[in-house]
């Protein structure tokens, strides 16, 4: 069985490791056939050593150059869309068809493109010159990024091809992926990828690096390091609460999306006037994907009445009736499992499911779960749980007031969606609410799913603490997204043939600057 | 003697308190008249409570009136021009003219003025909408604000009328301003002018609160507390570090201004085309306000020559030859001493001061130091070592090759100069030496000292850490400056009676804004 390896400083080297690992097929729990390294510190050391190099390149070479890496890139991922596919598919037990080869690979080269259009125009830093005092200011690169991706979604948010990772590197910052283990296979792939892309390109050699896994203290010692400029990561709360700790502490920019049960209300005059239909939007959004979504929907609030007691019924119905989908992991069945009982010991009473198994291999009963208001308001933290994967609670409230108060507890979430009457009758019950939900959550919805995440440059894919680390900034959505990986750049009398581009009269890139108080292009 | 009372809720109240302090002239050591509580928690928790009722009230309220509170406080400031600048300097030592009068009260009515012209208009937010899709999204207020004044600017940084002050009242955000413990007179009578501001333009009752002190371990509970949103602090590294933890630990965003030793360079050309002229405006940078600017040159690189040695004695000369100025308390003397003692014990020789007193009251001589570049490499953490107030530190390098060793060992900083000859001369070595100064400072200057700090759109007041928490956001310059106290909120497929009128389709506030990618008003 080789030992594949590790990439830095633009070379696929023999890592220098403490052990290897193999990751597996969730379907069938076997093994699938190479092997993969755990990188010591001595490889975090090369390669924070290689994109510091790269990063003192990248700041001064054209952004066309790095616009043309991430859309060569792009076409490369594309050609070899049916290798990453299958072997994705064979490493998460997402279908190939439609999920991976077209839904998440058209959005991931998607993102690779519009983050080249980002880089080569520069409007994202906000560039803003002041010329009668000569003073000019923007965003800029803010160092290497270490990217941490997710197990969700092997290709647009894998730590080396997805939004993380496009946002990095159209705002000039040279990258240090961390694969997720769950799909090692996937990652070494789009790697490659990569670099091809890379040396096509004559990208500097550091730009693009691939570490396997680490041990949880080197990921903590390299998220702090002084070499970087700031981390991404995506993940469960408590690994990402780790690396938080440690580079907050050091003083590094790290931006974390960890975890978010993404609240749903339907108001009485909704459910009244479309109930079973409703019923069907919410089962389908919560078993989408088996669940395992950042915007499952995990928790909704319906208040009291026989309306309610209808729609509980009909998604049981559909929740039981649904074929169980298999799971990203074995590991992501125990938590699932796991979080489910902490749910149960909490008060929830199971309405479907409740039971491990029911579908192939790594798998555990789509399962529906119910609390009255006065019982969750008892214990709103355990009842906030994330059970990640195909699993919901509803929360049935005596009454609209009850429904504010049970809102007030919510802790930060990526998403609340409101369902309203059409014609209004829900009006003032939403004016009600709405304010108990607003600041709880990153993006608001209207008579539609969270499930959805548009790439769009209005969308926000962030939130409070702890469904992100900072309120201010979206994962999702350029230009914005570049925003991150970004420190304010001010030049106080600087004479002009030592200003970046973006800050010159003329405006040679053409970006949208704010010159003298006013928007220009 | 008088408690002040604490205001609460929109009212003045006998604070729920642990004990009383005073402030001090700095100049004769003497007690002042009045007397200060220092607030139980159970204050904090009236605060937070009223913060949070005013902030439900300013979500709604129209930006206009929030634009005219600012407006009439800034009048109010000017008609109490007398009594606040008087007392003023008998708590900081600080001259009634032309500091106080003449620059920091103008320059702080205008922070307010600028304020609320970005409220009103709302263009700071960064209103983005996509038709197709029907998403909209702009930064809105976070919520409840505390804000701990740093003591060098009682009026330009006080919590309760400076720069973080006029961000996040016009954002949308409450004050709980904590007052700097060394002028709470000064921070009285503002709070008073805001809080009568606020009574005329009828905003809601917790809209601006103040505390005068805190124990330690209340303050870091309030940082963290649910109900607020973020912090903005200025102040001492130590202190400033521990709130940052409790905040960090919270997920509570916080923006801290710690210190900053400011590097300056001359190159020696600059040195041989104008180093007398050099010396002077050095020196007066260095001893304007005794010192006590966040932005204070507190070490400057030279290389190694003849024309370095007479920059090094003349800045000498100047120093010991300028009066002394009185600081801003005992203690601040006390820990300018420590800190000169640390550079000494470093390696740092004397050339001028050197020792406490010299001036009226709380002083410590002018003091110039110097050590070579080699030896700084040595201890470059303890030879950053900021000395807040009349001293600074000059580094001798070797050669070109030695600056760039140096400045690759700086902390973050909030500027770094670099003088050049005019005419070219030091142009191969500014393109050699720029890119190891760039990352680690905020505002990148030429030829011009870095203790003003222009109130403009294109200003950085920021830099990496420790300089400050997050090298994204600036601390000076509308409408920059107000989003450190805003989330960014989404609204997906949202009903129009539903959405701020920020990202109505009719624009009534004509904000500039981001339609489909591009930017309108």
């Amino acid at each position: 069985m080789a030992v594949q390896k590790v990439l830095l400083g633009g070379q696929w080297v023999a890592a220098d490791s403490s052990g290897t690992f193999t990751a597996e097929n969730p379907r069938t729990g076997e093994a699938l056939a190479d092997s993969y390294p755990v990188s010591s510190w001595s490889d975090c050391d090369k390669a924070l050593h290689a994109a510091r190099e790269a990063f003192d390149h990248l700041r001064t070479m054209p952004r066309d150059q790095i616009a043309q890496f991430l859309e060569k890139y792009a076409e490369l991922i594309e050609q070899r869309k049916d290798s990453i596919c299958a072997l994705a598919a064979e490493e998460t037990a997402l279908p190939v068809s439609p999920r991976l080869a077209d839904v998440e690979l058209p959005r991931t080269t998607n993102q690779l493109r519009q983050a080249a259009a980002a880089c080569r125009n520069g409007s994202w830093a906000l560039p803003t010159i002041d010329t009668k005092a000569n003073i000019r200011s923007c965003l800029a690169a803010i160092g290497p990024v270490v990217v941490f991706g997710p197990n969700n979604f092997p290709l647009a948010f894998n730590g080396v091809s997805g939004g993380d990772f496009a946002a990095a590197v159209a705002a000039g910052c040279p990258v240090i992926a961390k694969s997720n283990s769950l799909h090692p296979g996937t990652t070494r792939l789009l790697a490659e990828a990569a670099h091809d892309a890379a040396c096509a390109t004559n990208m500097p050699a550091g730009t693009i690096q691939l570490l396997y896994r680490l041990d949880h203290a080197d990921g903590e010692r390299l998220v702090a390091d002084r070499r970087i400029g700031a981390t991404g990561y995506t993940g469960s709360r408590s690994a990402g609460l780790k690396l938080k700790a440690a580079a907050d502490a050091a003083g590094k920019p790290i931006y974390l999306e960890l975890s978010s049960v993404n609240p749903v209300v339907i108001l009485p005059g909704a459910l009244r006037e479309r109930g079973a239909a409703l019923a069907d939007e919410f089962a389908s959004s919560c078993l989408m994907g088996t669940g395992q979504f950042c915007t499952n929907p995990g928790l909704i609030v319906l208040v009291a009445g026989q309306a309610t007691e209808d729609f509980v019924a009909a998604v049981g119905e559909k929740f039981a009736a649904a074929p169980v989908g298999t799971l990203l992991s074995r590991g992501g069945a125990r938590s699932l499992a796991e979080a489910i009982e902490v749910l149960k010991t909490a008060g929830a009473a199971v309405v479907a499911g409740g039971e491990g198994g029911g579908g192939t291999g790594a798998s555990y009963q789509n399962t529906w779960m119910r609390i009255n208001g006065d019982e969750f308001l008892q214990r709103p933290h355990l009842l906030q749980t994330e059970a990640f994967g195909n699993a919901s609670l509803c929360v049935v409230a005596g009454d609209i007031a009850e429904v504010k108060r049970i809102l007030d507890q919510l802790e930060g979430n990526l998403t609340g969606c409101i369902y309203s009457h059409t014609q209004g009758e829900d009006d003032a019950d939403y004016a009600a609410i709405e304010p108990h939900l607003r600041q709880h959550v990153g993006r608001l919805l209207n008579d539609k799913m969270p499930t959805g995440v548009a790439v769009s440059p209005a969308m926000n894919h962030g939130g409070p603490f702890p469904s992100t680390g900072h309120p201010g900034f979206t994962a999702v959505g350029i230009p914005a997204s570049l925003r991150r990986f970004a420190m304010l750049q001010c030049y106080d009398n600087v004479r002009p043939s030592r200003l970046p581009e973006l800050l010159l009269d003329d405006n040679p890139l053409g970006a949208t600057r704010f010159v003298d108080g006013q928007a220009r292009s």
